[in-house]
């Protein structure tokens, strides 16, 4: 595999075997043309990269709709479809993910001499960090299938014992793979690495499609059974426990630990799986060097009310978590109050949280610094992943309201009800707004140079240095030193001030001044305890619907506009997703509390 | 309003009554920048174009999702929220439009003396075509409505005769806007202007869904009265009809009617709201004038086989709807043989649609033109909309797949139906390559001057003249000759080439030799019969299920495995999706007509 195709700014240049085609040069003759066209016709790599990009996409798609199309005829509890079909699936799809990074891992080990372009936004430290943890736990849920699986043993199939063992060798392999891969940007055997990822990045979609639906289905079943229970109607309660007894003594056990481990499996993979992508988008990209800039260290000085109100966020919301789980199952009237009790906790925490995101907002506003325009894929996602979870969240608020202005009952909670719900939209409306202008500000000057980062060798860390506005032009002058020099020559008469052409980037002179037009100090420490606060208010938001605190499906009033099937499928969609965007701001919002 | 603020690729230059401030200077006092920042903070202008754009995103997607937790309270047919209440809804966000464009178009009239800048990639005047005659049927469809409420005028509300008058005007004034201000690009007010066109857009998105809402419901209600007629089971059918006898003679007409024209009402919503999209994403932007040339005319030489193929395909589709619908509900007997016949001749169409594509994309790997990456709104809107929709569709496929292969009753079609899903998801992998690609690859010279097309005075007509590799630098030339004459004599040097410092843009001597490296004409003549012949197999395709062949309802075997709720469910969503993507697909193979 030789021949490489170097794709530059929509300018390809064919290098084969030190014969360099330009597209511009008119001068080779029509039979060398032929030769070229068949030649490259045999080679993959010449494949142009929005196709590939198109067919490596288009097949993870089908592979997750194939699993999606299982899922839902598991969903039905047919005679048909089982889950143990479902699990043999997505165990082969696993072994071949398995078998990609093997072989992706083997050929950078011999690449060892050549460079590797990384993207040092793709990810950072403590994110993988938190899913190594989130991956430990997930191996701990391994375990306990295990458990379970040996004991049953003798009356289920074989793949539920075998898709765990699997799982868990994949768990480790991917954490190992994102320790040391994760922000490779992929240059050879471009077209197959784009199908390696994208699999990568399905499968792992699959999986936690497949977490939130054994989740949903759980809470349904327990759900249906308080309604039994309270004589609302009749529900049918599918049970998914084997036909024989179990041999040993902990099978109960594990099987309803499970259900405290689900959250963080499910919270792993929409991660990893997300940060495959980016991985994917940035196969054959070349990376602006000037972006490329290592990210700022933490400091903690002077954080005080932030962490403070934070913790009591969290403690108190814990407090909450116990009172609901144990009071929503009592009597009528304890059931109210108990709801009654949560949602006027949450519009406390939301009225604080909006004052929080809306004070950031002032702040930037009254201290106007330009946008970051540059191309930035992580970022990107980021931002898009954020308003399309939003979504999921805004339908349910919004389908509530609807049921508190249209029912005919009133408990106790109906307005408190709508106030929270008008509160969830407003909430995430003015986060969202928070982060993303946090995210795309440009950062400022005194603290490029962070004396506690140690220059890594992938980082050209002098055009990291410069003011912003001029690395757009060192940027071309590292490439064509002269050229860049005229440039830079013209601009700086334009506006009428000195100039020196630079023989090194180095040399370039900083632009004085901007060092006095930083914000006062006291407007970044509040900007970073307003981060830390948010962040923990999102962690506390997230603890109360991942075990188990759901109102909408205890409070009656939804169900009594929309009907038990409807309003469901509403939930079935809408909490996963809630669940991620509170998992994702929590890590969008520690990054803006690193940048700020 | 006279500072505007120009964001010009991530370099913010503020003018302010002529006081220019480039943010790369830094001899300006202190006390200015104050006075600056308390100006800017006043003026809506300045609002970071970023946060504008996600302010207003997040207010259209909560529109839709109210309105969306309406329609879904209203499906339920309960007691609290009914159909008016949704029409009270819509018609409000209509009559907002309304004077939104009212405000739109005479401000534009009263700044006809300064130039507005056009995106003339945001439609093509067949598109607007196309459109205003879908306009017309969707008046139609009003007209109808208000026969309807005349006849019924004693019971219904006054909701349901208003909104037919109002969507009625709504649609005149959006076709004249459609008309005279789609391919605007706004660059004052934008804030204020981004806000009204996301309104445009989401309303329209509104209107979209609740005509597929009514649509499905009316399936449902048909599919129901089947299963009925024939013994399974016993499903309610929810009656719309309301409670008092009809007035005039004509009232079932009107309602059984307006099921015939709700395919178009449906298409013409969704295209119009993507065309505002476009128009919302290209607010602020600064066009680049180079990649900014009027598309190709058509040309009809040399087109036979294409255009028989197609028109075949379209009669014996129509054939094959008249027999579908006509025999479907009769005997079991009967109503398989039907359904076996539908798939046969979609297998065979779908071969034939697949060897099509296939064969495009082998004549696009021989002649390799290398692909046009300048940033382009609509084509990247096209290309994502063509996958996502092609999702619905495939979902529905792969759950057809799982169905035969679970299910254990063999009806005559088991394996036809197999084949067919199997053809379904391949033509879509297929035909997206192909029209990707057909949209990406860079337009050859020899039509780029075309003397049928006249200069549009919004067009730099020179720089569209250029070849492709000159563009980036005669557009850097065009803002400032001297620079970009130095950089093309550097670049020249280095390919070893003559060179000649323009004077004028038009005298840059065009690449000689391109002309004889153009592909033989006739790759070309089969590139625009493919597309032909596609186009018209996407119309075939499009017209079954918009007129009721959907075996999907009718052959069984999914509903045994999914259970009739999960399955109406997956064609709720699915149905809607493959008719959008079978219309976008028409328009976009006529686009690949056009450039081929």
């Amino acid at each position: 595999m030789s021949p490489t195709m170097v794709e530059h700014n929509g300018l390809d240049i064919m290098c084969l075997n030190k014969y360099c085609h330009s597209s511009s040069s008119s001068s080779s003759s029509e039979q060398d043309k032929k030769i070229f066209s068949k030649l490259r016709l045999s080679l993959s790599g010449e494949y142009p990269r929005k196709n590939a990009e198109f067919l490596s996409g288009q097949y993870g798609t089908n592979l997750l709709l194939i699993g999606v199309a299982l899922m839902l005829a598991i969903a039905h509890h047919g005679p048909s479809v089982k889950e143990e079909h479902f699990l043999s699936f997505v165990t082969c799809l696993i072994i071949l993910q398995l078998f990609w990074m093997m072989w992706y891992i083997l050929v950078r080990d011999r690449q060892k001499n050549t460079r590797t372009d990384k993207d040092v936004h793709a990810t950072t430290c403590w994110i993988r960090g938190g899913l190594t943890l989130l991956a430990l736990l997930s191996i701990i849920m391994d375990a306990f299938r295990i458990g379970y699986f040996v004991g049953y043993q003798s009356c289920v199939s074989a793949v539920l014992g075998v898709y765990p063992v699997i799982h868990a060798t994949h768990t480790i392999a991917q954490v190992h793979f994102l320790w040391f891969h994760i922000k490779d940007v992929i240059k050879s055997f471009e077209t197959f690495e784009r199908f390696g990822v994208i699999h990568a990045v399905f499968t792992n979609l699959l999986l936690w499609c497949n977490g939130v639906m054994s989740e949903a289905e759980h809470f349904l079943n327990n759900h249906k059974r308080r309604l039994s229970a309270l004589g609302y109607g009749n529900h049918t309660i599918v049970h998914s426990e084997p036909h024989c007894n179990c041999t040993t003594s902990t099978c109960s056990m594990f099987s309803s630990s499970l259900y405290f481990l689900y959250p963080f499996n499910i919270e792993y993979h929409i991660f990893v799986s997300a940060m495959l992508f980016v991985m994917w988008k940035n196969i054959g990209r070349t990376i602006d060097i000037s972006s490329n800039r290592k990210r700022l260290a933490t400091k903690t000085k002077s954080l005080t009310i932030g962490p403070i109100l934070g913790l009591l966020a969290l403690a108190s919301t814990i407090g909450i978590l116990v009172v609901y789980i144990t009071h929503v199952e009592e009597s009528l009237k304890t059931r109210q109050s108990t709801i009654s009790m949560f949602y006027i906790y949450s519009i406390v925490m939301l009225v604080l949280m909006c004052s929080a995101g809306a004070s950031g907002l002032l702040i930037f506003r009254a201290d106007h610094v330009p946008l970051d325009t540059t191309k930035n894929p992580s970022r990107q996602l980021d931002t898009e992943l954020l308003f399309g979870s939003s979504i999921g969240s805004w339908l349910m608020s919004w389908c509530s309201i609807v049921a508190v202005l249209g029912t005919n009952s009133s408990p106790p909670y109906r307005w408190t009800n709508l106030v929270y719900s008008l509160f969830i939209v407003l909430e995430k409306y003015i986060q969202n707004l928070f982060i993303i202008e946090s995210l795309y500000r440009k950062q400022e000057d005194g603290e490029r140079d962070d004396p506690e980062l140690p220059a890594a060798p992938e980082i050209f860390s002098v055009t990291s240095s410069m003011a912003p506005p001029y690395n757009g032009i060192i940027n071309r002058a590292y490439e064509t030193p002269d050229r860049a020099c005229v440039t830079i020559e013209n601009e700086q008469e334009e506006i009428g001030q000195g100039y020196r052409c630079p023989r090194k980037p180095s040399e370039v002179p900083l632009p004085v001044g901007n060092k006095e037009e930083e914000p006062p100090n006291i407007k970044r420490q509040i900007l970073k305890n307003i981060a830390v606060f948010l962040l923990m208010c999102n962690i506390s938001l997230w603890i109360l619907p991942a075990f188990g605190c759901r109102p909408q499906y205890d409070n009656g009033l939804e169900q009594e506009t929309f009907g038990f099937s409807i309003w469901t499928t509403v939930l079935n969609f809408a909490i996963p997703l809630n669940l991620f965007y509170r998992m994702h701001s929590v890590a969008s919002l520690f990054e803006v509390f690193r940048r700020v």
